[in-house]
């Protein structure tokens, strides 16, 4: 089904990247119609209606499937069962089956293995014994994440050298968890690729990643690895698109790793079901952005030129750091602050994008 | 005043414009209120308030300013009663004396005139007989326009070699009127200016515009003149903004003319108290925006850097030209749809921006 200018697109959630997906639905002449339990959220400014009610509420679930022309979320943790049934009323995109499996640590890495992908060595883990036969076997340091519901480094822990195994396993819980082997990555690095109705498939340029304190403060465009590491990056993100038969955006985090004669090797790190921090420097450096790419692809619409026009440094604004928002504004770039209420450490409150001319080509 | 983010802008009138502005607002935090008589508009989706009332409604006007912290308008015909009103509740920027003397044809060219700017000649019109004088003063052809409400060729006629005087005279009614002299102009141009409450003015690169049938059909950036027109067309439109003691985004529209020499003079047009369709090409080919710009003025923000990363071409999608809109989408650029209901002609729908590399510098 392809939406025709003035359809309506509902959105599950409402933080950050629901309204720049809104912003970019309103550019193109489609409504949206967001779904989130929280009563204040970003999104809610850039909608033309709204639904406050939780993912497990049905009724609320049917109305707004009513409205709405095609159902996509903004946020990988919304229940699965949500997502089926608004299935069942309306085109889901992309759909429940990349969703579940990317909620999944485990089911993820498999997943990525079986498609011949490299990724870190890791070993499922039940309870505490397991984990220390997974120590023994992956060595250390070694990373234990829970399999569901972790972000920013929320739901993992570093196990070094000395680290107290079941003290590290009781931190985090008793849920399922995967020990992952480390890997001494020289650049994180991501792809944005789109997938359309119709299958077509296209991808911005291969970014650069800097985390601090496991959150992602900076993001370079392009990243600096060699033109070969590049294509082979675009490829993988095209093989796993297309694997999962998605319609949308979808980001694909990897490590660029150096061996002893200085070739660089690509490990895949993780999959992210939707538009992605790592691709906000697409609103300035190209003349269609990532949510605008995804509004296209759920729309039914021809994909978008990925073409970048200038490099681009994305600076994430995290808690505090928004009260300086009159200094951010007084640099060059683009600004952009995403109306959040409470500016709670570590929390996400806008992004400036720095845009430098581009090498002559 | 400043605005902080969350802040709420109001804006009166709801069209195009109107939209572009919320959306520039919702980039950087702010809220918007938008004040407009029509049941159904573009602005209305993209604005977290809307009130559907007439400019006259006191008890309206009076309800929206204590919602809003600043007050602007997407539309020059707005009665001035109606900003003097609300001037007296919160902020207006700009404030209501430039939108008085630019709805007035006849007082928008004497100012220009009396700040030392080239313009066509022009005489004022009260009846039948004196548009004969005037006729016989400016020689034909000549324009005969009414002094206010003309946008997109309405309210204007031209006189020709053998046209019956009296007959144009009675098709544009017993308004006040204006005759212009005709200029032999070889393109028309025009400057995006903004000024800062701190009185910092940055203006956009000049760019040049084609109109068919009265209606702008494509704005080209650069404009295609020498960089002495170029940097003469952004020290008038300084001198414009500066003499206005104007915040906010404003658009100077002028002719070239080339002389039998080869050189080039500038004379200036008409002025625009908001941003401007030959803005639009801001939104892909520079970081800020002519509608960010705005905002960021009458916010009290630092205003934007306003360099142009590209060159752009920006063709409007007029009246039933957006059922292609698939069309569009398959074409590169930056696709931007209204969301107008209705395909009236001549009526603007949207419009497409597309990039090309700037030659190096």
């Amino acid at each position: 089904m392809i939406l025709s200018p003035g359809a309506t697109i509902g959105i599950l959630g409402a933080g950050q990247l629901g309204r720049m997906l809104a912003m970019a639905a309103l550019k193109v002449g489609l409504r949206t119609h967001i779904f989130a339990p929280e009563d204040a959220a970003p999104a809610y400014d850039a909608a033309a209606a709204r639904t406050i009610a939780g993912f497990e509420d049905e009724a609320a679930l049917a109305r707004f499937a009513e409205d709405v022309d095609v159902v996509t979320f903004e946020w990988e943790n919304v229940p699965t069962s949500t997502v089926e049934f608004l299935a069942e009323r309306a085109p889901v995109r992309p759909g429940a089956r990349a969703l579940a499996l990317t909620q999944d640590r485990l089911t993820e890495k498999t997943f990525l293995r079986d498609l011949g992908h490299k990724v870190a060595p890791f070993v499922s883990v039940e309870d505490a014994g397991a984990l220390v036969r997974a120590v023994a076997e992956l060595g250390r340091p070694a990373i234990l994440k829970t399999r569901r519901f972790g972000y920013d480094g929320k739901g993992q822990s570093l196990i070094r050298e000395g680290s107290n195994v079941a003290a590290v396993h009781r931190t985090l819980g008793s849920a399922p968890m995967i020990l992952e082997g480390f890997v001494a990555f020289e650049r994180e690095v991501s792809v944005i690729a789109a997938r359309s109705l119709e299958g077509e498939i296209v991808a911005f340029d291969l970014c650069e990643n800097e985390h601090e304190r496991h959150i992602l403060a900076r993001t370079r465009a392009p990243a600096r690895v060699s033109a070969e590491t590049a294509t082979e990056a675009k490829r993988i993100a095209a093989s796993v698109i297309e694997a999962l038969d998605y319609v949308g955006v979808l980001a694909v985090e990897m490590f660029v790793t150096r061996d002893h004669h200085g070739h660089e090797a690509l490990i895949v790190n993780e999959i992210a079901p939707r538009v992605h921090n790592s691709g906000h420097w697409t609103i300035e450096a190209c003349a269609v952005s990532q949510f605008e790419q995804h509004v296209r692809a759920i729309a039914g619409w021809p994909l978008g030129d990925p073409v970048r026009h200038s490099d681009a440094v994305m600076e994430n604004i995290i808690g505090k750091e928004v009260e300086r928002w009159s200094g951010y504004a007084g640099r060059g770039g683009g600004l952009h602050i995403y109306g959040k209420r409470v500016a709670r450490p570590g929390r996400k409150m806008g992004h400036i994008t720095s845009l430098s001319p581009r090498p002559s080509v």
